[in-house]
């Protein structure tokens, strides 16, 4: 079999990038300022590394940030008061809180504390129980959105197609399960108690990978002809950038892919953006 | 093959009951009051069914109910006029709205008009997303929650387990498999757009089966020594009432099924009340 196709983000990414920045200009002429993104910052490398993607991204598609540093010494009250007072900034339209958080602080229940209506990342039960229900408002998890719209772009449908999703975490494996079955999909989701692990995913036509572990997935999981979504983003022994999947070895096998890096990350955050700029859209009507 | 197990509904919802009526006169204790149900009840004969079945398990748990008859003139305003005012009386703890609803009201909507503390049927975005996310607090839609239950009352363990869920509904199929993940089964959810749907439903060592269709599950369905849950109720052409499962068919298969009437129907009921009691407990805590 030939060699599969690489399905590289940037292209997707600059596409949604382009219809966000036209509503964001479309909302500004409307509000009278540009749609605003908070940041509670991280200091850990990733989170400053993603941090700079986002500033440029926010330039591309005429949006504002506003950042706030957390620091070490924050507790649970702290961050709870941070976010009350960006809950209450009328010219805050979406909030996104970088992990890792100071030690003893759960993301999920800040959940509970971020406004729904200004929750981009997904996070509060608000949001998940919209996205479960199929609502058209629904702001869905952006790394579980870049899934669906990479397939898209590349015009490789869903409906009545077996997907499996390997690794049912809130952030991508379950939010990209429910996205894929509201796109008709017949989907399974595989996690670290399934058993004959390989032979389940190797049912799968599309395969969506989200573990956290580097090249975990290799031949023995891939279906032939199978299309490949890699959501993981680790470092391997040799301080290398790699995903969940063992590209060398599924190259010859799967008809798609996504590389690590350069498929899911760019399209994410043009996912968060989309999404801050539609919740934008969302505040002004009401 | 032995002929199959025949899960009764009946034990296991006098089980759950039992449980239910200890801590609702806990609650009388506490509260001065016991946990009331309103039931804004639909005048079909099936609906009227269900409201003798309501009525007679409320005196067995020690619970109140209040019912509100729809009129086949209300439009959307009144009912939710009517919600609006349940959901300010400080004695009601759970709400729930019959089907069907006069023309052009549709349950999803009320979903987000009911307030989620008092959601026991689980329909709001609210309650949906604290199941999706695995809150313990969640009150998880009945149906779905009793197709756990008399799993759980029989032994039928799932962690590990490849469960299929035969129907996406928002109140059973989707909620259902949201449940048997978070008990890390591995979990595909099968509907109407599934190709080659047969040999799916077929890797179930737990079928799940809620499609609304008169014995449409038969032997090629079934994989040997599965456990089937049914959930349908249906009317047969005689006017018999049955499930999506054709039970002669299935039990020289089948380790065990639930039967229609007398499996997943009582325990539903409980399930139902279960959720008030639980209501009623978090809003006296507050």
């Amino acid at each position: 079999m030939a060699d599969s196709r690489a399905l590289l983000g940037r292209p997707v990414a600059r596409n949604i990038n382009e219809s966000t920045s036209d509503k964001s200009i479309a909302f500004a002429a409307k509000a009278g300022r540009r749609p605003k993104l908070a940041v509670l910052t991280s200091s850990d490398p990733s989170s400053q590394s993603y941090l700079k993607t986002i500033r440029s991204t926010a330039k591309i598609v005429n949006c504002d940030t506003l950042e706030i540093p957390v620091e070490s010494a924050w507790d649970l009250g702290t961050v709870i008061k941070a976010l009350d007072s960006l809950n209450k900034d009328e010219s805050v339209d979406g909030i996104l809180v970088q992990e890792p958080l100071p030690s003893k602080i759960n993301l999920d229940r800040l959940g509970i504390v971020i406004d729904p209506r200004k929750d981009i990342d997904g996070i509060s039960p608000e949001q998940s129980g919209r996205l479960f229900r199929n609502h058209k408002s629904a702001l869905a998890p952006p790394t579980a959105r870049a899934c669906i719209e990479i397939l898209d772009f590349y015009r490789y449908g869903l409906e009545g197609l077996e997907v499996v999703i390997l690794g049912r975490s809130l952030v991508v494996g379950k939010p990209a399960g429910i996205l894929a079955l509201s796109r008709n999909a017949t989907i399974t989701w595989c996690h670290s108690k399934t058993q004959a692990l390989q032979s389940i995913c190797k049912r799968a036509e599309v395969l969506i990978v989200a573990v956290g572990k580097a090249r975990m997935v290799n031949e023995t999981f891939i279906r032939p002809g199978a299309t490949v979504i890699d959501v993981g983003i680790n470092v391997d022994e040799d301080g290398k950038l790699c995903g969940d999947v063992d590209t060398d070895r599924i190259r010859s096998i799967a008809t798609a892919y996504t590389p690590v890096p350069g498929g899911i990350g760019p399209v994410t955050t043009a996912c968060l953006f989309d999404n801050l700029v539609r919740a934008a859209g969302y505040r002004l009507k009401k």
